[in-house]
C-alpha cells in the first residue's frame, strides 16, 4: 500500500514542542508513512549546541548547527524555532529551495506574515501554521477550509493559557494577582520574562493572524489594540463574580456594521466580563477556546489544550501529512494571499457594552450628577447599583446599553472629572452577548 | 486575481440543505470565485419535480429531471439527495465521468462508503462529507487533515439534534417524553417518521463515519451497537437529576485496551448519564458536539449547530471550495483507504462505569443479598443510595466501579431473579470521566 518515495523533513529547533516532534517522528515513521503516502526522513535538527542537556534525548547524529546544507533539499521544513531571525531567513530560504513549511511561529507570522506567504505563493508552496494559534486546537484549517464557504462575522476566545490560569486562580480561589501568578511561574506557564503574556502581545499576535485568514485581509501585530491583564485585581474579581461575570483576557476579531464602501474590522485583546452562563466562562487553566460566528454556520466552538509541548507537535504533525500528501500528490499549495484590503478600525468605533465601577461621595444627589453626565454623553445605563462597603466607601456599578467605545471614553472622563466622583474604580467591556 | 477558470457545479437535491447551496451558490458567486479561484457555475439543479413548491425560489431554468446529462460534464458534483437509491448510482457516475463529490449523505456513507471510497481512489477523485455528520460542525477535516499526526484514542459525543432537542426539553422543563416528542415535531426536529432519530439510527450512522475516519477502518452501521431514546423515561430524567447527571443520547468510538494482536475498537450509541459538570451536559436544544481525545493533543471539543438548512449548507460549501481550489491547483485528491482492518467489539467487551436502580423489598437484609450478588458477579459498587417514595416504593441506585459490560450484564439478570428484587428499573451507563 505504502508508496516508498521518501521526504526530508528538516526540524529547526528542539525546544518543548521541537523535541517532541523529533520523537513522534522517529517513534511513530511507519504510521506516518502510512497516512501520508511516503516514508517521512528526519535529515536533521537544527539546534544551537548539539550538546546542550534536553528532556527528550535525540539521536546525536540528527543534531547539527549547519541551517543552510540541512533546509536545501529538504521536502518539508519544520520551524518551531521562535522569534524573528534567524527563522524569518531560514523560511524564506527553505520556500526559494521549493519546500513546503510548517511553522508554529506565531510572533514572525504576526508581523512578516505578508513577506512569507508571498514568498509561498511565487513559487506554489504550502506554509502551515495550526500550531501557532490555540495549540492543539484545530482552528487554522476549518477556518481556511471548513468555513471557506461561509463569511466570518466575528471571532472572540481565549488564546493565550498562561493568562487564563492567573484569571481563572484568582477568580475559583480567591487569589490576589501576584499569588496567581508566583504558582503560574512555579508550574512554568510563564516564562522568565513574563510580560509577553501578562501584557497581552502573545494574544495580539494570535488575534493577528486569526483576523486576517478570517477576514481575508491582512493585519499585523501593530492593527491590534492590545490590553493584557496588569491591572486586573482581585477586587474587580470579586466584583464580576457578584455582577454574575467572570473576567477572561479575550482576543476578538469582528467585522464592523457599515456600509459597503465604509467596511471595516476590529481587532482587539483585551479583559472583558463574560457571563457566567456563557461556555467561554468554564474554560479553566491553562484551556483555549476560540468562538467563531459565521454567517450561514452560525456560532462554533472550538475548545482544547492551548499549549504543551507534546499538545501542540499534534498540531504541527497534522500539518506534516497534509504537505507530505501534497508532495505525492503534486499540484501547489493553496495561497494565503489575502484578495480584500480592509482598514482596521480604531478602538474608538467598536461597540460593546461597559460595566463602570465608580467610587463616589456618600451624599444626596450623586446619582441624579452621574445619571446626567451619562446621558449628556449618549450613553445609556441598563443597570446601576449603589452600594457602601464595611469601610464606608460608597460605589456606584454602572451596567450600559451597548455604547461606542468613544463615546463611553469621553463619558468616563467627565464622569473622573465630577465633583461627585472619587475614583473611576474599573471601566470593563462585557463580551459574548 | 481571480484566475477565470470556470468549474462546472452539479447540485441534486434541493430540499432544506440543497435549496439553501443554490441559494448561496448563486447569490455570492463572486464570493467563491476569490476564495476558490475559480468561477463556480451551478450548471443545474436535480429535482424530482421541477414545479413543486419551494422554500427559496430557484430559477426554473436550472431545475431539471435529467440526471445523466447534468453529472457527465460536471466537475463537482453536491449530492444532497439523501437515501441510499439513485444517490448512490448519481455519485459513481460523477466519479468515473472524472467529477469530485461532495456529499451529505450519511446512509450512504455508513452503508456503501468502502465501494464509493474505493471508486474515488480509482480515478484519483475526492469525496468530501463535511455535511454528513455533525452539520455545521467542522469535525471530519479536523479528524481527517489536522489530527493526521496523532493517534485518536476515543470519540465522544452528541451528533443528533432531535434526541438532544427531546432529552433537553424533559431535563429542563420536567416534560414527559410524549410531551417532549411533540413539541420536536410541532418545531420540524422531527421526521413524520421519527425512529430514525429516536431510535438511534441518525446517530450510529455518524459514528460509524466517525470511527472509520477515526481509526483508519472500515466501519459500517452493521458494526455499531445501537439503543435509542424510546425507553428513557422522565422517571430516569429525574433520578439522573437527583444523582448529579444528565441523560444524554451518546456516540462512543474507542480504541479497546489490549494488546497489539488483539486491538478492537467499539462503536456505540445509547442514552447514557454525563456528569452536570461536563461540558457535554450544557450543549442545550438541537445543538451538536464532539469530544476527540487523541495521544498527543488531549482532550479536544467541537461544538455548533447540528442541523438546518443554512448551516449544513455552510459546511457543504467549505467542501466546494476545497474541491475547485484542487482542480485548479491540481493533483489527484486524498483518499480515503483505511489502511487499517480493525475488528468491532462486542459490546459486551467494553469497560464503563452503571448506575443500576433497582425496585426492591422493603424488609431487613436486602441489601446483604444485593451486595453479594455484586462480589459473586464481580463488580464492584463505588456508591449505594437507599431510598423509599411516598408510595412506599424501596429502590436501591447502585453506582459501579469500571465493570466489563459482560459481567454487569449477568450480574444484572442474576439481581432480576433475586427474591429481594421487584424490578429492575434502569441500568444506565456512564460516561465522560
Amino acid at each position: 500500500m505504502i508508496d516508498h518515495r521518501t521526504l526530508r523533513v528538516a526540524l529547526l529547533g528542539a525546544g518543548s514542542v521541537g523535541s517532541q516532534v523529533a520523537r513522534l517522528l522517529l517513534e511513530h515513521g511507519d504510521d506516518f508513512a502510512e497516512r501520508s503516502g511516503a516514508s517521512l526522513e528526519l535529515a536533521g535538527i537544527l539546534v544551537r549546541d548539539p550538546d546542550a542537556p534536553r528532556d527528550v534525548e535525540l539521536p546525536r547524529e540528527l543534531l547539527t548547527t549547519d541551517a543552510e546544507s540541512l533546509i536545501v533539499g529538504a521536502d518539508i521544513v519544520i520551524e518551531l524555532m521562535g522569534g524573528i531571525e534567524p527563522a524569518r531567513t531560514h523560511i524564506l530560504t527553505a520556500l526559494n529551495s521549493g519546500a513546503d513549511v510548517v511553522t508554529g511561529n506565531k510572533a514572525l507570522l504576526a508581523t512578516h506574515g505578508a513577506e512569507i506567504f508571498d514568498a509561498a505563493d511565487q513559487v506554489g508552496a504550502s506554509v502551515s501554521y495550526e500550531a501557532a494559534v490555540a495549540g492543539a486546537i484545530p482552528i487554522i484549517r476549518p477556518l481556511k477550509d471548513s468555513l471557506a464557504g461561509d463569511r466570518i462575522a466575528r471571532i472572540f476566545g481565549i488564546v493565550n493559557g498562561s493568562t487564563n490560569f492567573i484569571l481563572d486562580k484568582m477568580d475559583r480561589e480567591g487569589l490576589s494577582a501576584e499569588e496567581a501568578q508566583a504558582i503560574a511561574t512555579d508550574l512554568g506557564y510563564l516564562e522568565a520574562d513574563p510580560t509577553l503574556d501578562l501584557e497581552g502581545h502573545d494574544a495580539a499576535q494570535k488575534a493577528a493572524i486569526l483576523a486576517s485568514l478570517a477576514f481575508h485581509t491582512r493585519v499585523s501585530m501593530d492593527d491590534v489594540h492590545r490590553e493584557g491583564i496588569e491591572n486586573v485585581t482581585a477586587d474587580m474579581i470579586e466584583g464580576a463574580r457578584r455582577a454574575g461575570f467572570v473576567i477572561k483576557l479575550l482576543a476578538v476579531c469582528e467585522r464592523l456594521a457599515g456600509s459597503a464602501d465604509d467596511e471595516a474590522i476590529s481587532v482587539r485583546v483585551y479583559p472583558a466580563l463574560i457571563s457566567r452562563e456563557h461556555p467561554l466562562a468554564s474554560v479553566h487553566g491553562g484551556n483555549n477556546a476560540v468562538f467563531v460566528e459565521a454567517e450561514a454556520a452560525g456560532p462554533l466552538m472550538f475548545y482544547g489544550a492551548g499549549a504543551g509541548g507534546v499538545q501542540t507537535a499534534s498540531a504541527v504533525l497534522g500539518d506534516v501529512v497534509s504537505a507530505a500528501r501534497r508532495h505525492i500528490a503534486g499540484g501547489v499549495g493553496v495561497g494565503e494571499s489575502p484578495r480584500q484590503s480592509l482598514p482596521t478600525a480604531p478602538i474608538g468605533r467598536i461597540m460593546t457594552r461597559y460595566q463602570i465601577t465608580l467610587e463616589v461621595s456618600d451624599e444626596p444627589g450623586v446619582l441624579a450628577t452621574i445619571a446626567g453626565i451619562l446621558v449628556d454623553g449618549g450613553v445609556s445605563a441598563a443597570t446601576v447599583e449603589q452600594t457602601v462597603d464595611d469601610e464606608g466607601t460608597a460605589r456606584i456599578v454602572i451596567g450600559t446599553h451597548r455604547a461606542r467605545e468613544q463615546a463611553l471614553g469621553d463619558t468616563v472622563a467627565r464622569l473622573a472629572e465630577s465633583a461627585v466622583v472619587e475614583r473611576v474604580a474599573s471601566v470593563l467591556r462585557v463580551e459574548g452577548e
